[in-house]
């Protein structure tokens, strides 16, 4: 099996797969380019019923795979198990536009903004930049105010998108409010919260380890060893029934019950997304409720969303707190919105102004390593924080999505995509200095 | 296997059971009342991770047999994969209430209407009959006000709820309206419009005989038969991966291909689910859009709804268009009242009102029968006709769910309820005389 196909399997699985550096060998395929893997060009799921090769079904190993992600991560609901982060039953509060002719003008500047991919010498444009990326969609805000939207691939204005490892983000955005609030004391050992974390290697790491995955445990996604702890979980996560003979554990809670340690609690930053079914577990134990319901009761609810959202779950109803949302684009942009403005939105306050402080000052760069496209950053409260010159920080996702929160430009930018290989050590050269960019041509417009 | 288990693992399996009238043996076994069945009362599913012996989990044997059903008719969702019936991004438009204390008043009133319950003797309140009925909401419109509303079991008000076979009615109501419009010919065979139908019992079938459930197709739901149509229907429509070695039909449209003749067409009503799948394809192929896409842009997305609603798919992403609707009580009501106010709704004209008066004025009586319940009902455009002096008509649900319009009331009501047996001819005796005592109170009142 190829190591792209069986990440592709381990994601559709309910796994995010680590951010990591592209091989030799990864770089030499060249997938189909954005406009010729569009899923309404390539003609998936089109007719009733649709050809036998447009088809996309169960497993994981078709509907996750490339071409055909690009119209599943539209539609996961249609293959999973799910469950809602409500909106509640009130009116959206609707986003602020420029004048229609104002918004085209600016789509065009901002289509127009070059800038320098990392290792590269050749300039790109902004426009260039989303095609390269596969992006389904892109929302930029300023001061508040959208100045940039489009929708691309399988995406519409009222359709959601798979946010993989950004769900991570929402998981620690919730912690993070417990702890500022008092809620949550993230000193604590999470034996002491989860007394049935038994002797896994979680039960002497600190919330705070947790939160900032800076535990020791052991949890290997070397794809080509059959007995990688990837798979184990992967079967552990799955919401089909479980075989006959299956004595492996059954969703994420007992698969954390049994997780081995691997070097010290404290010592370096790993990327393990254990750590945030970890996290979700500690919040729901702490709360007594589903993340979905947290999700829902702090934010979703209060937001002025226009859409539902929901998160994957495993065959005991547990959602992914590692990698299981889908949400629409504009209801991303105000949860970038509501960051941004630390803590209020639409003249109501959410959570205290310290929770978005304790974000965008980052984690211990000391601890933080292996990240080529991210020399400098930090991770904390499953936030990527780039400590760059503009104080930017992000939610990321696997195949590209982010919520990316530039302070400095007063930017929020959300962008949905698919990229062909679930590492952003492909995307991020293209992408992170794109957002800069925009983000300078923003400030100098006033 | 006992007959009912088998019933539910069929319903789970996507399958809507006819209406049919009880045995002796079912009527001596006695479930938990609907108190002691309360999901809040048993515990299901509370806390993190829940006691074991309260997770209700994968197969559909275990999440869909009394009394966990009462837990899943509310969560559907959390088992099998579903598409949305989007209800768009603008703002809800509320429904209409009395002041709060003329609200108590008239629920008061209510609750203690009286009726006698078929085959019996003995007068029942209408507030006992919600709990004989097991009842989950339960609201009602009059003269476009609500008059009464109350949840129980599992459902909330930002709560959703399995409708089952009501979902024919949607798919019926569609096809109705193209029907009125001209979209489609109901005098069409079905071979004419799906050539790929083959040879099956329905080539030869008008649409009109599929909308009234008169076609002659072999569909026998003998559970007790392991050859029985409903076993392999199941295993077609079942959204899992289908056995290595499975060679029968996959989902709903490739298992229409290969039924066989029982009786002639247009002989009889016959109720038999895949009449309602066959018109989901015969809309779908005509109109170029999924079930659900339909239901969202003739109606979800012009009614004002408060919330999505969603239907469950098979393998191949086919939405279940004979039982696999979830939805919001009001949403209901809000259909339930478009009907009575005979396309019209919130000042917008959404269909003709020819659509509703072929409904209401009922199928062909003489072809109806084996339904002890609705001794003079019929069965047009996938609604039931009670042919009474109020002239009420119903969509209606293997639970004991349904959308019941009395015109002559002005009345609608709408109950959503997970009644243990799957059949209705337990549910009516305590629900049909229970509606009419509420319209003449109604009607008696103004």
């Amino acid at each position: 099996m190829s190591s792209s196909t069986s990440n592709l399997i381990a994601l559709a699985m309910g796994v995010a797969i680590a951010l990591s550096v592209p091989t030799d060998a990864d770089a030499q395929s060249a997938p189909l380019s954005a406009q010729d893997s569009d899923p309404n060009v390539m003609g998936w799921m089109q007719g009733f019923p649709p050809p036998e090769d447009k088809i996309i079904t169960q497993p994981d190993s078709v509907y996750f795979s490339f071409p055909r992600l690009r119209w599943s991560v539209c539609h996961l609901r249609e293959f999973l198990p799910t469950k809602e982060i409500s909106r509640g039953l009130g009116a959206p509060i609707p986003l602020i536009y420029p004048s229609p002719s104002d918004f085209a003008d600016m789509r065009a500047e901002i289509d127009a903004v070059t800038f320098t991919p990392q290792n590269s010498n050749e300039e790109m444009t902004w426009e260039e930049s989303l095609y390269a990326n596969y992006t389904d969609g892109m929302l930029i805000l300023h001061k508040g105010e959208v100045v940039y939207e489009r929708y691309f691939g399988c995406l519409e204005e009222d359709g959601k998108h798979a946010i993989m490892s950004m769900t991570k983000s929402f998981t620690g955005l919730l912690a993070e409010i417990m702890v500022v609030e008092g809620a949550l004391d993230d000193t604590a050992l999470v034996r002491d919260i989860i007394p049935e974390i038994g002797d896994s290697a979680f039960a002497t790491a600190t919330v705070r380890q947790v939160m900032d995955m800076t535990t020791g445990v052991k949890y290997s996604e070397d794809y080509s060893d059959p007995n990688a702890d990837i798979w184990l979980y992967s079967r552990a996560a799955s919401p089909l029934p479980k075989p006959e003979n299956y004595e492996g554990p059954d969703g994420y809670w007992e698969y954390l019950q049994q997780v081995e340690p691997e070097g010290n609690h404290g010592d370096e930053f790993h990327y393990k997304t254990i750590n945030s079914d970890m996290l979700g577990w500690i919040i729901s134990r702490v709360s007594g409720k589903a993340v979905t319901e947290l999700a829902a009761e702090r934010l979703w609810r209060r937001m002025g969303v226009e859409q539902d959202a929901y998160q994957t779950v495993d065959g005991t109803g547990v959602p992914f707190a590692g990698g299981g949302i889908t949400a629409g684009l504009r209801d991303l942009a105000r949860l970038g919105h509501l960051m941004l403005n630390e803590g209020e939105l639409n003249g109501e306050r959410l959570f205290p102004a310290e929770v978005v402080a304790n974000i965008s000052d980052g984690g211990d760069q000391s601890k933080f390593s292996g990240f080529s496209t991210i020399p400098d950053g930090s991770y904390t409260s499953q936030w990527w924080v780039f400590h760059n010159d503009h104080g930017a920080y992000a939610a990321r996702g696997v195949h590209g999505q982010t919520i990316y929160v530039d302070p400095t430009a007063e930017m929020v930018l959300v962008r949905l995509a698919s990229y062909p290989r679930a590492q952003n050590g492909f995307i991020d050269p293209t992408s992170l200095p794109a957002y800069q960019s925009v983000a300078e041509f923003l400030m100098s417009r006033n």
